[in-house]
């Protein structure tokens, strides 16, 4: 199985499945192509939880700001799986949630002709290699020529919360389509706390464990499917309702 | 095969497909995951008019607004086709038409943990419980310890239009991405009438078979691809030009 | 394989899917169901410079201004590939580039009711002649009773540029999802140039091998993946900065 991710929209991705199918029989997944333009944290955050879902496979990830610029390209093996694509940190907090805590991705760079001469590396330098990866198989990924071991990735870390006593100072990481707001604060700070109330930068607000505690149109606090503190409003935009945007500073107090 | 349908936009359906796929090798294809968010009948009226289309499958299907609650997940079973999803009656105008108009789709009860332990129910339970269907099979479902037979689903009818010899009060039940307003008035209402006009809300509308009949950006009444009366715009939108939306009430007359 | 191609959005392609399925095993990989509504032209430019990266296969187009008219419908067959469409040109650019320099593609009108009888050609057209034609093979799609070969199919070019000595006019063929306006000026017409500029329209503008090779924000010319001259911005939209749109005119002199 080939997953593939990018934030091409619509119609480049179909190019990528192309030259795929043109070189393999893999199975294709999307795992989304709407990602935010150029958003690296973004789509590393979206890998990094929906990757360990997925039984083994190759995952092809394309959201890429320096395209034509000299970063290199990367294969990372992680837990039975791979993951290629820009090295630009996309990849790292997936394989290293796949490889779990006491391992480190292995890494290789993707040898390729000259950026310059290409201007979609996604179809003539990652979708390409994701086959040959696929071909040999995750385990045997080290035989490919085209792949040079022991490369030094370009990590990616989301900020640590500051948890406390009396409380938490996190960010939000990202904001999904319902519009909950995704903190970086552990949800463990909450239990105990289900059925009470916190307060959101000084306002009070419900901790429940699902939206439909709450009546339709009002804010809690929850835990969302990802583990994390969730800023949410049941049937409604958390985001809005709490006036905040992936990378602010949120401050809940108990 | 196992179809997936939602409201969940992007990039949620993603976890359910590495679940998926993580439990058995079907072949997954999208319904669709644009459908409005928490609206069952939408998703309810489409579900029925496209899974016929399809041959026997598992259908997994979440459209939910009532996660978290104790509303129960249930599987039906129908001509050949199983369908997972929440018993908020999304399943049952598909069911009853899969199952042909003499039949009773079967419906189980799945067994799942405490609905306040989990957030998000798509991953963590019916699209496992899809993935157990398919692994056993539609025909043998009832052998699964996690479906408890003989439910009682919560049901979901579109309502009756009032067809009289002068004209017909009916709703419209969707509008369509292109802006058709499909009604719940049946096409064959119009037999005979076509090439002549009837009046829809007063006023007069050619009655065609084909958009095409009409020039662009003109009115007309016709009978779409579901089989019921629609208000459409050649090469334009109805909903608009006939100014109404769901769940609003239209009279034509002839 | 059967790649799919509409102009249908949500979920209408979804019946197409269920059709296929219901008559052959076909992988079905989606080129794209987003292009602009009735927009024969851009459906044809994306189809003529993505189905080349794909292996032989069935290619299901339904971008159909024409639906209950009398055009035909129909197959062709060109480079080991099948395209099965509407007859208003949609599929020839493709159908060309797949045949090669030398080759005309083979076409077949493809025989179904009356129009005037179905309102979902896709679905009830289209759809089941690409099963036929996959279920057949493509070498052996003339053996098909439902195809009528030495169709005479309606055509559709790009229209050419005007390249002399001291620049080009050219045609904004499209503008991608980037917000890039790709012309119909080739390429070549850059080589030796990058690093210097030209101006367009009057106004002087870098040409550069790759985007980041400007600034963010900023202005250049550069050749895009289909090998045309395409005006951008670098992480921005060059359909804006340009102040152009598909279908305008374009002056580049160097």
């Amino acid at each position: 199985m080939i997953t593939l991710t990018s934030d091409f929209g619509s119609p480049y991705p179909a190019a990528m499945k192309g030259v795929i199918a043109s070189r393999c029989d893999a199975r294709m997944v999307d795992i989304a192509h709407d990602f935010p333009r150029q958003d690296v944290r973004t789509a590393a955050f979206w890998l990094r939880e929906l990757l360990p879902y997925f039984p083994p496979a190759v995952h092809l990830v394309v959201v890429d700001p320096g395209v034509g610029t000299d970063r290199a390209a990367i294969a990372v093996r992680a837990g039975g799986h791979a993951l290629v694509g820009p090295d630009n940190g996309v990849l790292l907090p997936a394989a290293r949630r796949l490889a779990g805590r006491d391992a480190d991705p292995d890494a290789f760079e993707v040898e390729y002709a000259d950026p310059a001469s290409v201007t979609f590396h996604g179809r003539d330098v990652f979708a390409p290699a994701a086959a040959e990866v696929h071909g040999v198989g995750v385990d045997r990924m080290g035989e490919l020529s085209l792949l040079i071991p022991d490369a030094d990735p370009e990590g990616l870390s989301f900020p640590d919360p500051d948890v406390g006593a009396a409380g938490a100072s996190g960010e939000v990481l990202v904001v999904d389509d319902f519009g909950n707001a995704i903190t970086n604060v552990p949800g463990e700070v909450l239990e105990g706390r289900f059925g009470g109330a916190v307060t959101v930068d000084g306002e009070t607000v419900p901790v429940e464990p699902t939206y439909a505690a709450v009546g339709a149109g009002e804010r809690l606090v929850t835990v969302g499917s990802h583990g994390n503190v969730e800023l949410a409003v049941n049937r409604g935009r958390g985001d809005d309702a709490f006036d905040v945007d992936t990378g602010e500073t949120v401050r809940i107090d108990w």
